[in-house]
This record gives C-alpha cells, structure tokens and sequence, in this order.
C-alpha cells in the first residue's frame, strides 16, 4: 500500500467520518481568502466527532508525520486553515455543543465547532454579554476565533478574543490532553498557557474545548452616524469624544470609496461626496443613553460633522450598521474577486494610514475600498481584483508588500484580529523584530518538534 | 580570586551601583514574603540605571552562570524576588521614569520602576485610567506588577494587568532585546508573546520597558456597604446584582474574624456580630449613579442585608475603604507574624471556600481573618502566626497545605493575583495538569537554557 493509502485506512481505524477522495477533498482546498490558486488538495477531511477521536487522529498523524490543519466555518481570509503541502484536515464543525453557560461563575463551556453568534444569543437570553464580534459571526466558529484571535467593531471598548478566553482543552503534537488555564475569572499561576495558544492558528495545539469569561450585558445601546470633509477631522472627533470621559463600544469608518461602491449597489441615501462615514455605538445603562448622545452630538457639530443622526431602536441600528456591512459585497460587485486585509496602527498615525494606503493604491492602478475601527486604529483596506488579470495581480501584490511596508512605518502591525495564516507570512519580519521571531519559530519547535500542526503558517 | 569575586569585579566594570558587602546584600534577601528562615544572602545587588545596563548584567551573568532576580519594591509576597542559591539582584528603583502617556493613542510607555499610583494619577490628570489596583499600589512597582501579573479589588470589572500591557522590551538570557508585542490596542500578528512575560516572574525575560493600555476614566465612583448574616448570602446578592445586568468596579467582602479584629485595633464602628461585610464599588456616568445605587440597595435589603450605606464624597469613599485596608495591619498585632495567600475558585463555590479554609484553621488551632474579592471568587486568607512557635509553624504549614487541596477541589487555583515564586512552587501541581506543567517547563528551557532568570520559582 502507498503511506498516502495506509494513512486513510488508518484514520477510517480511528474516525467515523472521513473523506478522502479528490473531489470531496478539493472543496477543503480553500477558505475565505479564496487564493488566486489552490497550493494543495487535503489528503484527507475528517468531520470529528470528539476530543477523543481528535486525540487518535493526532497520534496518527505524528506516526506518519502528515500535517493536521484544523477548519471551523473556514472563514478566515489569511488562509490559516488551507493546507500547503497535503494534510489531514479536521472538520470541526460537528463538535459544535454548548457544554454549559454559568451565569454565577459568568462563563461558558462550548465545543470548537460552536458558531460566534449562536453563543451570543444563548448569553443574552441570560442577561449574559459575550463582546467578541468578528462580522462573520453569524457562521464563523469559536475554535476559528480563538486560532486567530478576532476582534470586531466592539474590540475598542470590549477587547478581542484573547480577554474572553479562561481556560482551553488542547490536543498537544504529542496527542496528550493539555489544560492550560482554569475556570476562575483570574489567574496568576505559572504561564499564561492559554494565550499562547490563543491566537496561535493551529499551529502550537489543537483545541477540543474552551471556557469563555462573559460579562454582564448592557442594558441598551444606539448608533450614531456622522460624516466628515477629512478623516483628520473624523479622528479629531473620537479623540474629543474620549476626552469627554465616554467609551463607545464601537467607532467605526467608511471612506468615500467605501460609501460611494455602498451606494452605488445598495443604496442606502448614503452621503457620496463626503471623505467619511463614522459610526459610534454607545452602550450602558437605558438612563446615560440621552446624556452620552448629546455630549457626542456636539462634539461632532463642533468638529464640523454633517448628517449627524441616531438609532431609535433596534430595527434602525441593524438598518445604518447594514451599509458598513454591505462594503464587502459592493466591492465584489466590481470585479471578479475582492480581498481584504487587516492592519493597524496607533491612532495617531490613522489619518496616514489611509492616505498612504490611498496612495498606493493609485499608484498601482488598484481600487480601494477601506472600511475600519477608527478607536483601534485598525483599517481594512477592500481592493476589487480579477485573479486572470495577471499584471493586475502582480500589481496587487506589490501594493500590498508597500501597504505592509507603511504600516510598519507608522508603528503599527500586519493584523489587528485576522491572523497571519499563509498568506502574509512573508511580511512578518517586517513588524516582528529577529529576536522576537526566534523565540516564537523556538516555541514552535518545542511544542511541535515534528512540525505536524498547521505547518507553514505565521512565519 | 575568587569566582564571586571575579563576579562582582566584572559586575562593577559593567554598572555603576553594585553594592557587594555581606551587611549591604543581606537587606535584600526578604521580600514582602518575610520567610521564616533567609534561604541565601545575594551576591551582589545592583541598582540598574538603563536597557543597555541590564543587558550588559545579564550577559556578565550568563558568562559566569550566576542566576538575576528582578526587584521593585519588594513588595510581592510569595518570594518572587528572593535568591534561592545566591545572585544577582537586579534593583529597579532608579528605571522608574514614565516615558509618555499619549493621550490620542490610549498608552503609557514606562520603565519597570515607576510606581503604580504614580502611574494611575498621571494617567487621571489626562481624564485617563489604569485599572490595575494591587492594595500596596502606593509602593509597588508596574514591572513587578507585569512579573506577577497582579490584579487587585478591580479586576471583576476591568480585568487584570495582562489586560493592559501591549509591548514589552524585554532583555532575553541571551542578553538581546526582544519586543514582545506592538503599540496598538489589538495584535493578532504571531505569538502573543507579551502574554507569556506578564506573569512570567521574572524566569523567562526582563522587562525594561512596557507599553500599557490605558482607557477613559468613569466620570464618577461610589462605594456601598452591607452586613450580612451568611457568607453564602452576600454571594446571592452578587449574582442578583449581575441579574440585573449592574456591572460594578469591584465587590469585596471582610468576614467575621476580618471585621472583629478591625474592629479591635482600629475601631470604625463596624457591626461585628455579622458573618460578611460587603463593599461594592459602582462607577459610571454621574447620570447613572443614582439607579445603580437604587438598584443595588433594593437587592441588598431582599437578600436580608443590613446597615445599607453609601459613600457620599471621595471622603467618605476612602473612609470606607479603609476598614478593609487595615485588615492586613490588625491582623498583624494579633501575633509577632502575619501572612497573606491568595486562592480563587469559580464563584459559585466561594462560601465553600470560605468555610473550608476555616474548618481548616480550625483544625489546626490558628486565627484566620479572610478578606476578598467575591467578584472574582478570590480570598485572601491572613493567618497570624509566630514563627519563633516551632509547632505553630508547622501546623500553619499543613494547614496551607489543606487550603490549597481544598482549593482544587472546588476546581479552583492557587493565585489569581500574587503569582507562585518560591513559596508555592511545591504545590502547583495540585492544579495544573502535568502535561501543562511539562509545557512550562519546556518553555523555561528553551528560553532560558543556562536557568539563570529567576530560578527555582513556579515550578
């Protein structure tokens, strides 16, 4: 038998459900980075089942030193969980139970597999607040939003994935059960394991279950728009608005091209010759909403917003958040492909940053599209492409290497909450210094010395 | 000569504050730990005034295989900074210089010497906040802070000090700079590196400059207090609390024994019949004040509290925090010692916690005073004992030894906030798992492989 043969009848030993033939294996070719061409096809997809099973594949695995990729809802747009050269992948999305929400000790228990917005809505039913809001949260997975540790638009006031994760259960290169925090709200006892598997994408452990710290839920929250002759001004506004002692959830941002590409493919009355759309989520106590309203509203009169307007219930927010959701789907309409990216800088530097990124862009004949969270100073950059235009992927390519090249310039970082994954591990270097790198590929191959899981990946 | 004296000879070349003398050394073989018995004197202690010092310390170190201990203010408690078999220690007290605080970019950039309540007013004076609130904050340095990752009444609401360190410059074994993280608020770019230093005690780096996260300062605070008759009864005021979705600053509790002994030394009129005095820290808009407080005082009358009360001004607010201040303190003239530990567990088991640890000192003929943080689920049993009592002593021993089993067996851990050091190295394995503590100890070995950073701490 051929090592690829004897290995699927092995897993087909350990597993339940196993998919091993080209067609079936091809669709898992991919993720939501949709590369221009697919590096490899899976040796193998296996749907587990749970932690156990998990375990046995691992061990499997390591025996005959195949990579093991780990895929949620395959969402993730930096192709973390696509396989390089061959690999098993483990489907996660039937390990997908809410073990249990305790409102006392204010945690959940879920499965990997659990999709972001369904624990939402289990919290809240409780009263309960779990604040990580990646915008694919409706399908993205917990276990994918861990690997990466994804923020969203609330990271501002709320914090990303990593302030949310107690404790994790992690299938080890080794194949043995590893805890790495506890079920207590702190902990001070040895290393903080659990964040370095957070945000690791795969590549240190394989996680089979994960206690999650929540918070009390507001009891109300608006939306306020806003638009702006420069994104100077619209920085200008949130540095007074914090000054003011207020901390909204969210402010995010629509540059021109972002509201005009909206406009033009789900209009929505949207201001097309302004430079920016903000757009700030307040919440806390029903009785401050008045109160934070009107110190915003002047703060942006004073910083010479136009169209000031706010949210009167639920039905409006979901209405104004739409076109800042829509810009990813605009943008889809006006080529072929779209990618996204994810960088970010202190927030002094974010009026560059778009600028600069602008620039480029015009430099190399690309359209751009930047939506953002101006709070963290982080911009997703949306450029439209056609991936059979070559020149026009080529220039792509060298646009993204000088949009890597800015923000490293302007003190910033290659992901805010996307992760590294395949795609941008070339550019690490660019904003991890040497010594930082070494301890991190040292870690690696501590924890992995055969280089099984998710290799390739991060650096 | 002598190696220690070729040491010291080197150490001199390289630092311009090395004090060698026995008389001069011996100062600095306590920590706030006050060990019964001075395990080694260090070799040498030397004040260090820059990165470049430090790196050139550690590599001096590092030649002649001698471990380096990092001190603040001396202020932990569970010997993290104490020489086991002598050393180097490294004195911070003169790195203290706060950098910057960028009010735009939300941080402060710091040396590991600045004092933390210096740290939290200059940060206010600019509307900002460092939570982060250990009781000696007035003393305690942010590096020791980071070291321990310590935590403090606030950390219900605000999370611990891992939750605002962004980037650390770090001196590695090897003697190089690392950066560990980066100046923006989110970072999902490699290992989170930072994570792995914040706790860390000092065994796998040393930090000469940290980047923390800073946020809006609520525009008001207010302290409530209640009497109750069971432990377990302040607790269901707590969850009833979080019901009704108020999320206050912080929520700590004095016991029976805390409150009498108060009471005794420092007589504040507090009702000493009671089994728990609670103290609830609101904070917010001034707008939402008056509900929160509402709210709260009509679930603390439903749940059987009495001598509901409120702080009225910054005044009374400090008056009333003082009682639990002075707990330490009273205890302290109980007997010619005292200590202090640190146990959490998820909240719903805290009165079983609370109980246990006093069936225990119960079981062993020893005082107990308990205060905590019954947010969090965290105690901080203080013990007054004689060390000259060679018997007390030992009974004081097993006992900590029943409170730690104790303490795992309600799926709790050994600290929240002080961290493990050298005193309860010998107990982490009753709550991380072997595989974990493998891993901890891989991770040592690969980042410090001569075991010159801080040893014979954690594990």
């Amino acid at each position: 038998m051929l090592m690829k043969n004897k290995l699927i009848y092995d897993l087909k030993k350990e597993a339940c459900e196993v998919l091993s033939s080209k067609e079936e294996c091809y669709a898992y070719a991919q993720d939501a980075l949709n590369q221009k061409q697919i590096k490899s096809i899976p040796d193998a997809v296996v749907f587990v089942k749970d932690a156990e099973e998990v375990q046995r594949i691992v061990k499997t695995a390591r025996k005959y030193k195949t990579p093991v990729i780990c895929r949620g809802a395959g969402t993730n747009v930096v192709g973390a969980c696509t396989v390089q050269h061959g690999g098993i992948i483990l489907n996660f999305s039937k390990m997908n139970k809410i073990i249990s929400i305790n409102p006392e000790n204010m945690t959940a228990t879920v499965q990997p597999g659990v999709v972001l917005g369904d624990l939402q809505k289990e919290a809240e039913k409780l009263g309960l607040f779990y604040p990580p809001d990646p915008s694919n949260l409706s399908v993205s997975t917990v276990g994918g939003s861990i690997a990466q540790n994804s923020g969203g638009a609330k990271s501002f006031k709320y914090g990303t994935t990593k302030d949310y994760v107690l404790d994790l259960k992690v299938v080890t290169a080794k194949g043995e059960f590893l805890k790495t925090g506890s079920n207590t709200i702190k902990n001070s006892t040895g290393y903080n394991l659990t964040s370095i598997f957070t945000g690791s994408e795969g590549t240190l452990g394989i996680i089979v279950e994960a206690v999650l710290k929540l918070i009390p839920k507001p009891e109300s929250k608006k939306v306020l728009t806003a638009y702006f002759d420069s994104v100077k001004n619209s920085v200008k506004a949130v540095n007074a608005i914090i000054e003011h002692r207020i901390f909204p959830a969210s402010i995010d941002f629509m540059d021109k091209n972002a509201i005009q590409t909206v406009e033009k493919f789900y209009p929505a009355n949207l201001l097309t010759d302004k430079e920016a759309l903000l757009l700030i989520e307040i919440d806390g106590f029903e009785c401050s909403m008045d109160y934070q309203e009107k110190v915003i509203k002047d703060i942006l009169k004073s910083c010479s917003a136009v169209e000031i307007r706010s949210s009167h219930n639920d039905e409006e927010y979901e209405k104004i958040l739409t076109a800042r959701r829509s810009s990813m789907a605009s943008c889809a309409k006006l080529k072929p492909n779209v990618t996204t990216d994810d960088v970010i800088v202190p927030r002094e530097n974010l009026d560059k940053l778009v600028s600069g990124i602008n620039s480029v862009c015009k430099k190399y004949s690309l359209d751009v599209c930047m939506i953002g969270h101006v709070g963290d100073g982080s911009v997703h950059p949306q450029i439209p492409i056609d991936y059979n235009d070559e020149d026009e992927y080529n220039r792509y390519k060298l646009a993204k290497s000088e949009i890597y090249d800015l923000t490293a310039k302007l003190g910033g970082i290659l992901s805010g909450e996307h992760g590294i994954g395949a795609e941008k591990r070339a550019h690490i270097h660019k904003v991890v210094n040497a010594a930082a790198l070494d301890y991190m590929r040292q870690i690696k191959k501590t924890l992995d010395p055969d280089n099984i899981l998710n290799p390739y990946k991060i650096f």
